[in-house]
């Protein structure tokens, strides 16, 4: 009988899994299950309606919004409005359209990095970025993160001053995720110095920069327009599904990218840009962007008395400034990610475990947690909090 | 005075320019210009209104339409019974979603193709697919095909024959971009033998495998479901801009396929997923398909009978069974890409030059036009071929 024949693939693929992270998520997707996993918006705010108008005028007004044509040049525009509000001055030249700010972060890496050379990260970053440079199989050089005024600039100076020249430096400026940490005034000045110095350009993930609740700071973008190449999206503050954000790079990076997006998907005008452009004519999304901000603020205080109230004396979190997340330190003696089954199993409720954002084995962090405060609505969150003080109650060994 | 600091790009890339292709493609946008160049849909048969309906209760019904969820499975079965009219049976298990059949290819490439390992292609294939595997460096091997029966598959045998594994054999096996053939049946039957044979993948292009004008065959993936990974795409049926494709692989790949895609653009269910099954849903596609086919082949043979009014004897085509280009090799005293300047400057009309769809320097073929017929109205088409006939004689040396 005749073998059924196996389809071989790419080296670097064959150990494909999916990630430990995956499969929790998987867990928390059950119905009546809390969760406080992913960084999710609050679909109840999606301006839905605002959309429908939008498409129906797109659709009639303008045969190429369903046609091949060249990126669309008056979201380009909208882009640099919006830049203003996080202190960016830019030009519609420099801005390059992408299916999401993790496309764009795809496009940057593919362009920036040769197989098996170093990068600079945190030692706890989103993983979707790991997921963009594994291919490359890069040297990870960490620095560690200052839980009040994040990066550790220092580190990062120490290394460049020894001779490493990685391909870029990865940075979450504001709204960090996992760490819910803003980067201090005078590290951004810093950290832009010596990425100028030294040539190393910074990748600056801003997906979460729009949503802030107090005080804040130009991204780095704001301070060096020749090495920092800024990710942003619509993702977080209009709609996930509608894929469309944009990276600001130096203008002659705009020819690679378009290159590189043509492979990997055409580096066309979207039905969703036109949608989104017709969406921001309207002049609704700075109002919209106030009410988010106000709305997640809400979620995010009550998140925090909720933990005042019910978490063990121990643990340790800080206010989070921007972003969708707290991150919870707790005592040694705890296990994340066994507390993490049990709050599934016995409370229906989820986080995710810190350790789950590691860029590599072996680094040693206070079991932690990651919750998110955007989804739920207060009275959830309410409810929620408590449900996980149990489980840490019931894990603490006598 | 300092210098500015300049990004520095990975090895692969420091080379990248806009093709030769793309430069004539902004030439052929001036208005004014009659354009064959494109294998643009006609925009005026996209179904605007459909859609804006099909927009309107997605957005009512759902909050979800917006919010990051798991690939949308109601399109996967609508995808099924689609590939049942081409002649395929499949299972939603086996099909994964992607912003277009680019997007498909792109991400197969990834997890198949090892840099500087070989693959197999004809000598004359789509531009987009060069640009999917060049990141990748592979040795592109290379056979022929023929005009009235498509690529060599005993030219194919051949290479395997003498021990070379590729990572895959590419293949455009109905309405081939750019030489308008199609496969013979009994080619298909063989090539997939092939492939099983030798364990080695084949990526079958399907863009245009729905426009087809007279009988037809069932694709590769009708004969094959363990190493023939197919890409197909609503973008030539439906509307480009929506970005929503699939590949149909082995149930075993799907894992790997959304890795890669979660780092290259979060593998999410769109809004345009659920806008383009939102109009499936309606029932209308088959008709719409219908029609398309009729107005394509009416727009076919306006160019077929122009062709032969006006074009010089020796000029040879076959007509195209399928896809949307009609292919003309010329008498060797012309240079098309001369032909291309003049026609753009003195008649003001497009095509593209043949040589520019060849994989490497040094294949010779004759001088040779690839010639669109889908997007322009018939009455363009009986203006635009003259012009080009008129091009050709004055082109004639004396």
């Amino acid at each position: 009988m005749k073998e059924r024949a196996e389809v071989e693939l790419a080296a670097w693929a064959r150990g494909l899994e999916r990630s430990s992270l995956q499969e929790m998520l998987t867990a928390t997707a059950r119905p009546g299950i809390i969760s406080f996993a992913l960084g999710l918006p609050a679909p109840e705010f999606f301006p839905a309606a605002d959309f429908s108008e939008a498409a129906a005028r797109v659709l009639s007004e303008d045969a190429r919004a369903l046609q091949y044509s060249p990126p669309f040049e008056p979201l380009k525009r909208h882009v640099v409005e919006l830049m203003k509000r996080r202190g960016v001055v830019c030009r519609a030249e420099q801005i390059f359209l992408t299916a999401g700010a993790q496309q764009g972060m795809s496009l940057l890496a593919r362009l920036l990095l040769d197989e098996g050379r170093s990068i600079i990260t945190e030692e706890l970053i989103y993983t979707g970025f790991q997921q963009v440079v594994k291919p490359f199989r890069p040297r990870i050089l960490t620095v560690p993160t200052d839980s009040e005024t994040g990066m550790d600039v220092e580190a990062v100076s120490e290394i460049l001053r020894r001779g490493e020249r990685p391909a870029f430096i990865y940075c979450i400026t504001d709204g960090h995720n996992p760490l819910s940490v803003r980067l201090h005034p005078s590290k951004r000045a810093r950290l832009v110095e010596l990425s100028e110095h030294y040539g190393v350009p910074i990748i600056e993930d801003d997906a979460y920069g729009f949503l802030c609740y107090e005080e804040t700071e130009p991204p780095l973008r704001a301070l060096g327009e020749s090495t920092v190449l800024y990710a942003g999206s619509f993702s977080k503050i209009l709609a996930p599904a509608l894929r469309v954000g944009w990276v600001i790079v130096p203008e002659e990076m705009l020819l690679p990218l378009s290159v590189v997006k043509e492979s990997s998907d055409i580096d066309t005008a979207t039905f969703t840009q036109r949608l989104v452009t017709a969406y921001l004519d309207t002049g609704r999304l700075e109002s919209h962007v106030e009410n988010l901000r106000r709305e997640y603020r809400l979620r995010r205080d009550t998140m925090l008395r909720a933990l005042e109230e019910h978490f063990p004396e121990e643990a340790r979190w800080r206010k989070p400034e921007s972003g969708v997340f707290c991150w919870v330190e707790l005592a040694d003696e705890f296990d994340a990610f066994e507390l993490f089954r049990k709050a599934i199993e016995h409370e229906r409720v989820a986080f995710i475990p810190g350790q789950a954002f590691g860029v590599r084995e072996g680094l040693s962090h206070a079991p932690s947690m990651r919750l998110n405060f955007s989804h739920s609505a207060p009275g959830l969150i309410e409810e929620g909090i408590p449900r996980l003080a149990r489980v840490l109650k019931g894990s603490r060994p006598r």
